[in-house]
């Protein structure tokens, strides 16, 4: 059997790992909220040590305007091929708190499953690979490829600092393949590597009007409550057929003939799954697709939040100065997010009334990314994913966003394999978000086979 | 000169009765947060032990369901009339905080006005009177009429145990007159009777879709959004000519005549008034109407706050389960509450999509009230104000909703005088809410002269 000691070493250790992995999401790295500033640094310290206690060298906390980057690698397999292993060490708000069964950041098992926020998105999933190098280095003090870790503490705001970081130094960071596991799978039993992902787009909509909150009683019914102003404004972004309502908007999506739609049927998730999954009892959306590709190759807004007026409890009887949302675009290829927000702005600014004022801010944009199924890295993921699993993996398209994929393809001039191990029931970004520990510890073994593959494969 | 010793004793006394009013305005008597409850007791203690010091008689706390009630009297004036003074120590929630310019519950002054929540909504209105009440009991060890002092601690959450103790106890309660000080002036020297007040409902809608949270990305195009189906709904509730758009709304709304839209016109704000206290440059609302009128004879709703998805900085990307608005509509004569309550309940389940599931909360009913402008009463408060002010009243309708002004028409079968101190520019409710130190003097030696004036009067 292959990598027979590296399989032994790790099942002999799995209750270590998971302590490990506890011991991680305990950090409390919400890259949005500004009071986790020193988290997320103590975070990438013990993440760094761990990298130096398990045998990467190098290794390196590097700072950013924002958040660190830690870096480490091992570079001692002379005509094999380099792999760049990414992760985010980062989570997102954990908001809101109340419907947490445990807290968000005292990671707890309960049925096989393991609780916390990060415990998937994306501190479970990274330290699959973790525990792959560990097993490796343990038992055999040797990789079978080159290895080079480059873990973020950005990604849930958009991989900021990333971009630039890379751009001047593309030397350091020259590797054959990407790899990351940041995704889903299927089912249980059903990998699946991620060959297509969304862009995005995130931008803040402020309405504001009186110059300071009014009495409703007093001013009712003569001043145009920015609140309701954001209302009307939001139901106006979509359109009858549930198609967003910007001029221009769809110009640049492309349409995917027969084939890959047929295909898209057969090997993604059916309606009734991502409802199940979703648990709602009907869909919703865009006339003439599925819900797989309502979410996949067709693009979206989601209002993410509102803030405006009383947010306590019973009754306040105020007209707020202002009232803001949060909007969230995926988008398709061939979009893109800076053409987008040029026609989100004009559109919003053609839909200001009179009465009141807007501004939009803009947090994120990311490029849609598309990855070739054929390329020898993914046949190699996938020949891994049939060792840890039993059953080989479909390729699927993820609705999600994950900018840094666009990035390494510009910067570096290379595909990234998404090896995803979460379920679509983890609830990544959701309270109780959990990782299934069957998937973590088969996502170790699948990590393990795929350093393995991945070295005796020649990467072109 | 009339009660020539209780105006100069008032007058000598006028930084004590400031600093008296700063410790009143210090307990943090947000009678909607059952955070403060304690608060709110602790403040009725206050208030019974400072109508004690003053001079008033049988003073009680009075335990309710939720925040207890102040009661005192003074009835040794016999074959004169007795006067019920009625005020409410509780106060609106403060936020939002961070745009105080000194926290809501340090009472601060600046530039001749005193700056807290409750610096006239109502605490230093209620203050007017009990200051009056002492000038009188100090100086002359006697009243001009009879009292009895009734003070609530829940007026901004509407009042919802006043009715049922009135109803048990109207022996005890029985006047010949109430009045109160919880409404506007016109401007600084232009002082008002308010003779109209809207009523009110107060409701919470709540749009829920998914089980759970949802990522934005792998949901979004697929699943009503709870917030864009609220924004939806909201849009709706309003037509084209900004008229509420809920069938039989306006069915019972009264018509005014020529002459009193004119009396109104005549007495009442300008729109450029009312535009300028609002601090919005162009105003909004149902075509046909001044300002004054739209905010007084015309039915209104206001979104009072909207909460759902994320509320922190920066993004987070994700679909929310749910998400609320309050909504607060302001009534007119003869418009029933209640019956307004099941259309808007009826319509709401009407504009309710397959996609997802509405639930109405209702929090406060008030009727409208009209207070007959020629009651002797009336005309004795508008000799008093001369007598402070130096000028007459204007006769005001108010947008706002006072719900025991009919609880005391329909209870005790008697009318109420509305004699307000506060100014269009206090921010009631609102952050750096205000109450203008000359007003706050001036309502004393119009409180002093009304008890004077009522003392003289034949009230039928």
């Amino acid at each position: 059997m292959l990598a027979r000691h590296q399989l032994a070493y790790s099942q002999s250790q799995c209750a270590r790992f998971l302590a490990e992995l506890k011991d991680f999401i305990r950090f409390p790295t919400v890259s949005a909220q500004p009071q986790h500033t020193a988290d997320v640094r103590r975070c990438a310290v013990w993440l760094a040590d761990h990298l130096r206690q398990i045998g990467l060298e190098y290794v390196q906390v590097i700072s950013t305007p924002r958040h660190p980057l830690v870096y480490a690698d091992w570079c001692h397999a002379a005509d094999r091929p380099t792999v760049l292993i990414y992760g985010h060490y980062d989570v997102q708000p954990p908001d809101p708190l109340h419907e947490w069964h445990s807290p968000p950041f005292a990671p707890t098992v309960r049925d096989n499953n393991l609780y916390g926020r990060g415990a998937c998105d994306d501190k479970g999933q990274l330290f699959t690979h973790l525990k792959a190098l560990e097993a490796y280095l343990h038992t055999q003090r040797t990789l079978p490829v080159n290895v080079k870790c480059l873990f973020e503490g950005e990604e849930e705001i958009g991989s900021p600092n990333l971009f630039p970081f890379l751009q001047r130094q593309k030397e350091r960071f020259a590797a054959d393949i990407a790899v990351m596991s940041d995704t889903r799978m299927l089912a249980p039993d059903q990998p699946a590597l991620t060959y297509a992902l969304r862009g995005g787009l995130s931008l803040e909509l402020e309405v504001s009007g009186p110059r300071h909150d009014l009495h409703s009683g007093s001013f009712g019914g003569a001043v145009h409550n920015p609140l309701q102003a954001l209302c009307e404004i939001i139901a106006q972004l979509h359109d009858h057929q549930r198609r967003i309502a910007i001029p221009g908007f769809y110009e640049r999506v492309r349409q995917w003939g027969a084939d890959e739609r047929e295909r898209m049927a057969e090997s993604g998730p059916t309606n009734k799954q991502i409802l199940g999954d979703a648990g709602v009892r009907k869909g919703w959306g865009e006339q003439g697709y599925s819900h797989y590709e309502r979410t996949t190759i067709r693009p979206a807004l989601s209002v993410t939040g509102i803030t405006g007026g009383y947010q306590g409890p019973g009754v306040k009887a105020v007209i707020p100065a202002r009232a803001t949302a949060k909007l969230n675009f995926r988008l398709v290829p061939d979009q893109d997010p800076q053409e987008i927000e040029q026609l989100v702005r004009k559109h919003i600014s053609r839909l200001t009334p009179a009465t009141v004022r807007t501004t939009v801010r803009s947090f994120l944009r990311a490029k849609p990314a598309l990855i070739d199924r054929t390329h020898s890295a993914m046949r190699a993921a996938a020949r891994a994913y049939e060792r840890g699993f039993g059953t080989p993996p479909v390729f699927l398209r993820s609705g999600g966003t994950i900018p840094v994929v666009n990035t390494f393809q510009k910067v570096l001039g290379i595909s990234t394999v998404l090896m995803g191990f979460a379920l679509p029931d983890d609830r990544m970004h959701a309270p109780n978000e959990k990782f299934h520990l069957p998937n973590f510890y088969r996502g170790i073994t699948t990590c393990i086979a795929f350093l393995d593959e991945i070295g005796r494969t020649r990467l072109c």
